[in-house]
């Protein structure tokens, strides 16, 4: 895909661009991950996340085993162009692969890391029902 | 600095960890940067944001120059334990600096980037005064 908008991102060395996910009606920060020139496309094109999984070196359509999609409302870009800011609605209210709301749910508390948030479901129901 | 907390983060292999500074009271994300651990262990010493940078390669007191600093309210760790999220207080009400309280300050529309947010205080007068 040839545009200006995408050539306009500075990517990482492996063709990258950072990506923080934030529910748009809460302003909460849900997630962080990375996209690659076609997932960003993509992401445009379907009106759904899709971010490029670095573990698993391919496309991941976020949600495509849990359901746990994310629709695109906003898509905003930083001052150095190398970070995207996308602002969704989070589909099912859960983001991270714990089963939580958000994948920020520890908190520095006195020098430790303390869990703040509940797993709302269940990460074994939420996965096998896909399978 | 030795510290269990600093240990359970998963560094790249510069030594890094991005981190996603958002305001604690409007839920703005404003800004994306990385700390080292010694930036890290100096923003919570010091209760103010302590970033590297990469460009300059060194320690960056988040508004030095500028007199923008960021008060540290909470700061928070990802489910894959290699994000961190802090909340923060933001000094003058400008992150970027471009002079905007953010710096995602450009929005995708019809495939263009447009700015969307105006420019709060000149970047000259902002950086002039602390030289």
């Amino acid at each position: 895909m040839s545009a200006a908008w995408l050539d306009a991102i500075r990517w990482t060395a492996d063709g990258l661009v950072p990506v923080i996910a934030q529910q748009a009606e809460s302003g909460k920060v849900l997630m962080f991950a990375w996209m690659s020139r076609e997932a960003l496309a993509l992401t445009v094109q379907e009106g759904y996340a899709v971010y490029w999984s670095r573990s698993r070196n391919k496309l991941w359509r976020k949600g495509e085993q849990s359901g746990h999609r994310q629709k695109i409302l906003e898509i905003w870009f930083d001052c150095d162009e190398d970070v995207l800011l996308i602002k969704i609605e989070q589909q099912g209210g859960i983001a991270c692969h714990t089963g939580r709301e958000s994948c920020f749910y520890r908190k520095l508390v006195n020098t430790e890391w303390q869990i703040m948030a509940p797993v709302l479901k269940d990460p074994k129901i939420i996965y096998k029902k896909h399978e």
